[in-house]
């Protein structure tokens, strides 16, 4: 499949050309001839004999943004400047920072802020721990909890090369949500250590988000932090994935005209993200569900599973799908199929096994970036189809969900977060798109959509209340 | 000894007056009678009969600001209504916040500060770790570890009441030297769980500032630290104020012609700071140093000595103090004493004490907020008198160090902090008063002197080069 240029792979090069003549005109017909796309063209400095450039371009990959570079050097004129990578630019220093909400001016503001006022504050909370969340960053602050082992489809790159990424959450929660998140990247893979390490820092915060830690060792992490701690504790490729995944079924059904209860859904991918989604959707009311891993359809009888830890993930998809003892290939398992999800790899499909799918076939391919069917020839005979990427229509994405449900639960001071709070999130998703925009090529809002968070964050807020796990008196009836 | 009113006992009182007359003269008057500060007066609302106004007082306590409410309640005419603490008011929702450093308008956006294009980052600091620091917070970022065991004056109150110091702290460090510090704040107490956690919460930061840490833990929470990891870790309550003190004392032998070496120094207190404050004037120059605990002169035959733990602190003072071998106890110990440096308790020494000290004696009486001595009375006999206190000449100020210290280190990427380092930052403190600006009342800067960070910074950062602990390669020779 063809990629689009895209500007996470943008450069901009600075460059000489002669003044007069056609150069400018040449060097755009060279990007373009390459498969490139200009997307800005600034003249930094001009003379009588030579114009100084800046030209920004989208390209496709690092390789191709220096195959342009090369196809620029051979227009005649040019001299090729300094060549700077955009996404690069960005990260220069860090992409998020501390900041203080007072001006610290004088004597006066540092007594306040700091000694000795500071210590009338400080007693106070410990005479009413609770007061915490009304005098304290806690009341507004995540951490963002992460031990490098599976991070974006990098795999385990370890704590520091998953900085970025955890820097990038943040900002993405400030943005959408305006919640106060940090990074914290661990720098051991010990579940037990780990576990320890998100009790002992959670005094300071009012949620952790659980980033790109890999399965089977995010299950039991997330599990007994829920059970230990007095804040929602959320697995974001898990929950966050399952929510949005929800939330586009809900939208893909009323498209089609069927009832949740009613389809059978196939799902290829058993991992942290498959489960989340499969368990979710039976608590929204799936009945029918069949999972297949890179072993075919999971059924109780497997070889692999007769034996089987019976806490596993693994065991607890025989024991919770498949009602009809299906067994054989994934290919086989769709057959006749309502829905397939797919969050596994590529190309596991073709347009066959879509076409042999029932009437009104509803695809999720989200294997990113490249799905488990080609979506072009998917959408041949399935009438709606989703994918994780950007440059096709109906995108999954978490950044629908995970700020709007922190949002709800931070305001209502959650102790956690449970299924009702994630259906809740979902619902207000789907509810986004109005039954007058709702079509198969539009299914789930853009993130950019502000209606999104605000109405994710209400939805679980009054979930938690409604649960009885909130602790802030304020919150409205 | 009698406390002036202060902003950190602030309060705002909405109250009404008649509009003619002279209540509003009346109203000051009360609260001055009141021994309270009239500090802001806004009239918020007028009308033919009534005004609005809100008054603004500075008093020395909470008990003293209620009576001036009491007092404001009997004055004729005059409505009471909404009481607000000034302090209370600048803490609530927390002081610091996180902030994206780029906008994130669009889709564009999102593809470079998120996936996809994070993923090239992420690449490439897994293939150089080292680029952490060139492409992610770490360049900038402190964190502020504490347990909650030793705050401020108020002692083991955990680390939920510690939050608004350690947000204080993270303000001030970029207030003064533009560090990006997050406040954790650890729910154990144990050595080795925070040992662990601060190794493990390493990647994300440049440096580690431990504070608030009760005595004997901290020595070995800190050594282990500094043993384990890449990254300085630096206890402030330790070495900042060890390095302040040392600086103060600089130039108080300044004033009075006497050499480092020279001098016979008493100290009263052995805890985490007294201790630092002790190894940092020995590696300074101090050869004569006398220390004294709640049980008398500190030498190797007392008792609770003999058999002690070969590795305590108390041990270390016994084996490297007291070259006279005395005995006896504080007071004994201070008579012919050249300086003498209190981190310990109210009024453990009289005037006659300091009378009996050598002529051009130096007093620090460190004790907050009621000083080892009176200074009003020390400074009738000694040349140079002290305080940690604001409202007195001469503030012994940890603000003054830590900013600048760790501007230094991360400025360098310094793996560690070495006592080199420390006594550089104390003499570039002292350096900042000039010549022709040193005198008994002047012997180290105010904390907003904006030539006090960047001083340190230097220092510090010339001072990690010169020990070879510093991986970055771009500082000037």
């Amino acid at each position: 499949m063809a990629t689009a240029p895209s500007v996470s792979y943008s450069i901009t090069v600075r460059l000489e050309v002669p003044a007069g003549g056609s150069a400018v005109s040449q060097l755009t017909s060279a990007v373009e001839a390459s498969g490139g796309s200009v997307t800005g063209l600034d003249v930094t400095a001009s003379g009588h004999e030579r114009l100084q450039i800046d030209v920004t371009i989208a390209a496709t990959s690092t390789a191709h943004s220096e195959e342009i570079v090369e196809k620029l050097r051979g227009v005649e004129g040019v001299t090729i400047g300094k060549v700077s990578d955009r996404t690069f630019l960005m990260h220069l220093g860090g992409k998020i920072e501390m900041a203080s909400k007072h001006p610290i001016r004088n004597r006066d503001d540092l007594s306040m802020i700091y000694t000795p006022g500071v210590a009338r504050v400080c007693t106070q909370i410990a005479e009413n721990p609770e007061d915490a969340r009304r005098l304290t960053i806690k009341r507004n602050s995540v951490a963002v909890v992460t031990d490098g082992s599976a991070v974006l489809g990098l795999g385990n790159i370890g704590p520091k090369a998953a900085l970025p990424v955890m820097e990038g959450k943040a900002a993405l929660f400030k943005r959408f949500a305006g919640i106060d998140a940090w990074p914290i990247c661990l720098d051991t893979q010990d579940t037990d250590a780990i576990v320890e390490i998100c009790k002992a820092i959670a005094p300071g915060f009012a949620g952790i988000n659980l980033e790109d830690i890999s399965a089977p060792r995010c299950f039991e992490i997330e599990a007994r932090l829920r059970e230990a701690l007095d804040i929602p504790v959320f697995h974001d490729d898990q929950h966050g994935t399952a929510i949005v995944v929800l939330a586009a079924l809900t939208n893909a059904l009323r498209v089609v005209g069927k009832r949740i209860e009613d389809v059978k859904v196939v799902m290829s991918g058993a991992g942290a993200a498959g489960t989340a989604i499969l368990k979710l959707l039976i608590d929204a009311g799936v009945k029918n569900a069949v999972v297949a891993d890179i072993q075919g359809v999971v059924h109780c009888d497997r070889t692999d599973l007769v034996d089987a830890d019976p806490k596993s993930a693994l065991r607890w998809i025989a024991d919770n799908t498949n009602p009809e003892g299906a067994t054989g290939t994934l290919k086989d398992a769709v057959r006749g199929a309502d829905v397939f999800i797919g969050v596994s790899a590529p190309n596991v499909l073709d347009g066959d096994d879509v076409a042999s799918m029932a009437e009104g076939a509803i695809v999720f391919a989200l294997a990113n970036p490249d799905p488990e069917v080609e979506p072009s020839v998917a959408r041949q005979t399935a009438a709606v189809v989703a994918t994780g990427r950007s440059d096709f229509p109906n995108q999954i994405n978490n950044v629908l969900v995970f700020p709007g449900v922190f949002r709800g639960l931070l305001d209502a001071h959650s102790r956690t977060v449970n299924s009702d709070m994630m259906i809740a999130a979902a619902r207000a998703i789907a509810d986004v798109v109005g039954e007058d925009e709702l079509n198969r090529n539009y299914i789930i809002p853009s993130v950019f959509n502000d209606k999104v968070a605000p109405a994710v964050a209400g939805a679980v807020r009054d979930a938690a209340k409604a649960a009885g796990v909130t602790e802030n008196p304020t919150i409205p009836a």
